[in-house]
């Protein structure tokens, strides 16, 4: 077919217009560790067996191994021992955010890189879970568990067993997404560790309000979320299509866990992909998420969405429920300790969206109106 | 497999719960009509243009004919005339609810039950729309205009035109649903016409909220919902799979038009389809529809959801929207003038259900709770 | 969207133009029982254990009930006690084609019709399979064995247990496929038991290769195939979409029972369903199908084939494998005992279309040509 | 869920088990260019109007930009100018394989790469095409003309532009296939290139009939058959779902063109995509392709299968029509030239595995028996 102009879309620039934070975190001069993707997430669950039965039963990811204090969870296309840690504690939290990196040397890297950043840098040659060797975490300079690793035992990739697949299998994890309060500051310490934004959320003012950044050539390894902050806003999983997704959300429903379902299924503005946010027994939201696009090339175009564009989150316009804004998880120190929060002191999405000052709109000059719900919360 | 005992249920009875109603319609001597199924609906609109736009451009209904005042649709499955007249006229409005009978004598039929039952009834050898044949059209019992034909023109079924399809393509006209104050009333008059209940909602209290009813082995050809009328509150067209459903959904975003979008998609309880409504851009509401199951059997169980489950209308429970229960689309009588409407005196599904007053629940027995929009409303 | 005149099509009747048989069964003065639909199937199995394993492990029937001798099952959204018996015997075959009739007093009927024909007729109040009441079994003209029932055992419908399904899940029979040797002859047979005829295969000289004829609104209930009969050419279930079809297919490979699959999956012609054509551990040969379309309306268009059409079996031209043409079950007698058969006189559909001495086409008046298996059969 | 220990599968190994050539070119002491994927093909086609009516009529794949001499053609969710340029010329066949690299440096790399080769390269600072700036073309190894670039001119990237996706929209441009005589000599060049192997067709000889390799992580960017080389075997263009091909061979039914598709749909043993081939109006090979698996790791595990595995090529165990193994297009020197073909000399995939000295087995140690074809050829 021959395109011709399309309808009003969001700003497509060959770099990120993500201005420069008042605070940046200094560059540090050692290079970075190259991170391959985001691998996998250790939770800690409050009631193992609720958490086990959520993931296990219900959403049907694959044990690779469990004892009595955690369960170690992959995705049916994974051949490392896991993409989720569920670890029984005292306080449901984040543990650890971990990426794999290319080489063994890249430990090194991440041990110097995080140093020179002033960060708190523990290494553990035999690694902090079972199927995982010699690691790195830290406590980044935003206040996340980040962990680092390369070693990893080799498991069964079950992408061919399709006697074992159900109608909504989980294939691949997918991204994470983090709760900081400043985005800009964000951005630029993880382009400083190597990560390039594909997407974000801006208003004309200058605020930005959220960012996706992205190693693996997908949308993202992780997003960067306005907020109050350090918290973990979600763990993404990947199914291959759409109607694995309602499958979710069906059997949810005969299982009558119909209200696990926080928002969704829909389809994002930003990333272009189709989701699901659900909420497990501890209250950490799980995202189920399928098809955005390739972003591998050096110069993929950069798409920046205007806060008040009310197709940005949901491309039917369908509300985002307040819980999925304020509502994250808390995570953890490297002694496990919660990490204290900072507020939020640039505006709130929410706010400035839905509420009394706040405004969306379908087509940009147009004032909102319609019969959904969501501008009357 | 085998299976054990499933999840909390709605009641599954032999013969339809429906109470009798304090105001029966009485059941004519005269053998009813033979009727097949729902055919077409006469839609007036007040911007002819806008509104071809809509079901054309949008939608990709297939104009079988159409000149200065009316556009004559049909989708791909059909190899009748029309399943939508889009009629140009001075106020939004139904001019026809058309269902087509098994012989030419089953008009004979319909004057004689309908005078019987002392309507006005008109018959026009000629058709009142374009493509159809000798026609009767009646102001019923409950102050609706019903068609009835037989004689139609034969147009191509598009059904293999692979070539012509489009991602949201819509293959069949499945079913109308009517807003009528006292549903038990309803109910009894339509089953005098030889319709059949396949699914309903209840109260404890004796209450009836809806009824679905079926002459075709779907779920139904119709659905009476409770509330004031005669008015229309949509009417649907089924896609093959889920995933043209989404499609439908996306152009919209694509078009910025989103705003369109009034509910949904997500999976019914009753009739346990996927679904979608849209508004036109009079306010008509359509509901794009998906995998029902076969009610054929003279014995087809009846299921009867309880108004406070709150996985009857969204089985994923996601929260009705205020203007889905509120508003719906005047009728005509027979010479054009909008019917009056009566007030619904049995309680209000919204009411019971969301609202200071209202509840629903996920698990028989629990509080409702959650993070959802519509508990709020 | 408006429709310009399509490419060639099958020939489009208001009713079909099978020629009469030069032996045509005499039409019984009786009235026939009013069927609605096909609803089971007898197979005996020479291995119960591995039919089990088959029906149930790998299709994921649901068992209703079993003992040593039998396994009773049953689709997703049935409500009726069985749709497939398999029963242990000494010879794989066909015990019953069972259909659901209107009301009691059709069984009183049936006796009636086939005893005008002078079929062989056995009721027995008790019925012929568990979960099954009054029935009757003939041997039908063509010397198939019939059943008719009303009384049946109602069962849960699973339609709602999404927690139960599986990625191919099987939601209802469709059909039933016999292999008769004159089609005409059985055609007018059925036509007087009250089927209509939806579709058909002739070739311009005038033989009938096949015809699909049906109860309930769709293609059809049973199909007649041009053969040395009487056989059961298959029994088909249905799915709720395509991708449920090829989740099947993906099984089998996973299980390494790919050798099970003996022609599909495709889009048919025909009827423009998706299909796939199993064969199980006894050779009965099994459909999986997805997506005809609604044929209720009295003059619903009767579609005629060319036998030459290379689409008409495979709308995307893919051959037919030989096996498919040659080989079907035997069906029994009402005393167990293998029917003789009768040699197909009318031509081959295999011989006229591939080998040595057929033709096929793409587009009409072109020669065939290609690179596809087939042509060298 | 728990897994329990599969199915017979192919060998899963850390590293491809492609025994060195006899006969192995040099890896040159250059740095090779940092491919970052396969990009675009350049098609001479022998009439230009036939051809874009076939991809752009028939596939919808999106014209960039055209002249009366060449029509340059992009997927919906591509970026850069182009990913096929149809040319027009006297003889159909492949005049580039272009690679995108990551940085302008890249170009000079692949001078000094290919230069130390002994390769005849030019480099056109205008580029060989509209739309691509300084490029790189070679003559490789191994006889094909292998293009690098970096500079591009972008486009809109339609990902959002739902309104018009079509059934069967290409998204993607996947991978190439080159056919060519030495499969593991092929292969170690490849690898001085900088690709990985995924994947592999071995038997039990030593004998390596296929390798898959791969820059960006999915199963390839381009594949190596082995066969009388250098030919073109096929260019891949993805879907975002399965139902994308399945429309796609729909619509060539119904446009009478169902000749054009040469085999499948299926699920590929190799990559574990959903495919589909296609034949152009001059015979190239077009393959439709969907789902298949992250490879990105470093350590990711190779496949290897066995070549009389039946379902390597096929998962479902559908036979491959000998057009597929035996036709492929033509490649051109930088002068416009054909290349002239050397014959494989190693055993042919096709005679090891169909006809009287082949065998393929479903269960390994069983012997092969069915009813398919595909044995008789």
């Amino acid at each position: 077919m021959t395109i011709t102009p399309g309808s009003p879309e969001p700003v497509v620039t060959s770099t990120d217009l993500i201005p420069a934070p008042a605070d940046r975190i200094p560059t540090p001069k050692a290079t970075p560790p190259d991170v391959v993707r985001c691998a996998y997430m250790e939770l800690v669950v409050t009631d193992l067996a609720a958490s086990r039965e959520f993931y296990v039963d219900v959403l049907d990811l694959v044990v690779t191994e469990e004892d009595e204090n955690a369960v170690y969870l992959r995705s049916f296309e994974e051949f490392i021992h896991h993409n989720l840690v569920l670890r029984k504690g005292p306080v449901a939290a984040v543990a650890a955010f971990a990426y794999r990196v290319r080489t063994p040397e890249d430990l090194d890297r991440a041990v110097a890189f995080y140093t020179e950043l002033g960060c708190r840098v523990e290494r553990r040659a035999e690694g902090f879970t079972k199927g995982v060797g010699d690691s790195v975490r830290v406590e980044d300079p935003l206040g996340f568990p980040y962990e680092f690793f390369y070693e990893v035992e080799h498991v069964e990739r079950l992408a061919w067993r399709y006697d074992l697949y159900t109608p909504g299998a989980l294939v691949r994890i997918d991204h994470f997404n983090q709760v900081t309060p400043d985005v800009p500051r964000a951005v630029k310490y993880m382009e400083d560790l190597g990560f390039r934004v594909t997407e974000d959320i801006q208003d004309e003012a200058g605020s930005t309000y959220a960012a996706w950044m992205r190693r693996k050539p997908t949308v993202h390894d992780t997003a960067m979320t306005g907020g109050d902050g350090p918290r973990m806003h979600h763990v993404a999983f990947a199914t291959h299509e759409k109607h694995n997704i309602i499958a979710i959300c069906d059997k949810l429903g005969a299982l009558r866990r119909s209200d696990c379902i926080e928002r969704g299924p829909g389809r994002h503005g930003v990333s272009n992909a189709f989701y699901l946010y659900l909420r497990d027994p501890d209250g950490h939201r799980v995202e189920i998420y399928t098809q955005d696009y390739y972003t591998g090339d050096p110069d993929n175009p950069v798409v920046t969405w205007d806060v008040h564009d009310n197709q940005r989150r949901d491309w039917w316009g369908n509300p985002v429920v307040p819980s999925w804004y304020t509502e994250a998880s808390t995570v953890l120190d490297l002694d496990g300790n919660p990490q204290p929060l900072t507020t939020r002191t640039d505006d709130s999405e929410m706010d400035v969206t839905i509420g009394a000052d706040g405004f969306s709109y379908t087509r940009k000059g147009e004032e909102a109106q319609g019969f959904k719900l969501g501008a009357q919360v």
